[in-house]
């Protein structure tokens, strides 16, 4: 059982996590020894974070891309990397109902971090090592992508003159409708993605790569 | 004021609208003249439909890039476009909360237009003839190509061997937090991004060609 872990990192994730640590009542900081230590540094900082750790503790990275290799010389070592996005402007409710990919090299390692994710309020899946970069490159289509197609969006209706804020009740029942997906290209309407294309080559060209390759995407 | 509305398409939005004309106690069908008759049809239909109609009241269309030059003979046109996703599984409370694109000649269409929006449900806005096939390709961003990115990314995920649910509280959390970009491009990190898209071209190498305009679109 998990019962001292120690958060390095206060960063959008380390807070986080650190918050709900204490709201558990567990000690997350201090000189006695510790179950797990959790690096929540930035992914080029996590080899030399390892290093600087005395072995003995569990050794755990909440890094969605980066192997396990990362961690040595720790052979106790796992990953637990919440699927989620996070602000320094909300608490450790950010943590719950979102999912976790947990990797460890052995049962023992996995035990861990299903039980820290738990502890954390994430609902833990276990993720191979060798797939995370795969299963990341999900994640960041998911949530950064999901920003630069606000933005783009953002400056087409802005440079058609209408409200941006009318996108946000368009983009939440996108999701809450299942992504179902609606407008020209299910109707298998040419014309109007031509004519969205000539639109945005005449506004705003620098968006025309990006919509020609989205569409060529999502052809059914 | 408008009185009574003909409704002509029984689809995605047209059942929604004469759902809400219904609710709102307006005659929505019927032989008798009415104020405006609203073509919910596909966009290729509207101008055999407006031909067929004995010039008169009001005629709308319901399209978001088609140009009002399509209800032509009519002189009283105008156009009210949700900006909105429907389903056929939802009824009137769809339109609640979202904005609609009013393009019109002058300002008695468009203060018909206005007044049809806002007896639906809609919050109306201004839009200019001439920009709608960008507005239009705004809200493919904003909704179609939304719909596409949930795919990439559960197809990622899917073969990472992670929970594409686990994408939902991640996207709803995007949105949530005002777009908020997160994760290796705010870093400035491209040894990850570098990661990602070996990962993509070995496995889903179909999704390549995308994974790497989002990526140039979304340089800071």
């Amino acid at each position: 059982m998990i019962e001292s872990v120690h958060v390095i990192g206060a960063g959008r994730v380390g807070s986080a996590v650190a918050a709900r640590l204490r709201e558990r009542g567990l000690p997350v900081r201090g000189d006695n020894p510790v179950d797990v230590v959790l690096l929540s540094v930035p992914d080029r900082a996590i080899a030399d974070a390892a290093r600087s750790i005395e072995p003995g503790p569990w050794v755990a990275h909440a890094s969605g891309a980066t192997p396990l290799a990362a961690l040595e010389p720790h052979t106790r070592r796992l990953s637990v990397h919440p699927l989620q996005t996070f602000t320094l402007e909300r608490g450790p409710e950010q943590l719950d109902g979102a999912w976790a990919g947990v990797t460890a090299d052995g049962a023992d390692g996995l035990s861990v971090g299903f039980e820290l994710a738990r502890l954390l309020g994430l609902e833990p899946f276990e993720l191979a090592d060798e797939r995370r970069a795969l299963y990341h490159a999900g994640a960041a289509f998911a949530s950064s992508y999901l920003v630069t197609l606000h933005r783009a969006a953002s400056r087409l209706l802005d440079a058609a003159g209408a409200p941006p804020e009318g996108l946000l009740p368009l983009m939440r029942r996108t999701i809450d409708n299942g992504f179902q997906m609606t407008g020209p290209i299910v109707r298998g309407d040419w014309a109007t993605l031509d004519a969205h294309v000539a639109a945005i080559d005449e506004a705003a060209p620098e968006l025309s790569p990006l919509y020609r390759e989205l569409a060529k995407a999502s052809a059914p």
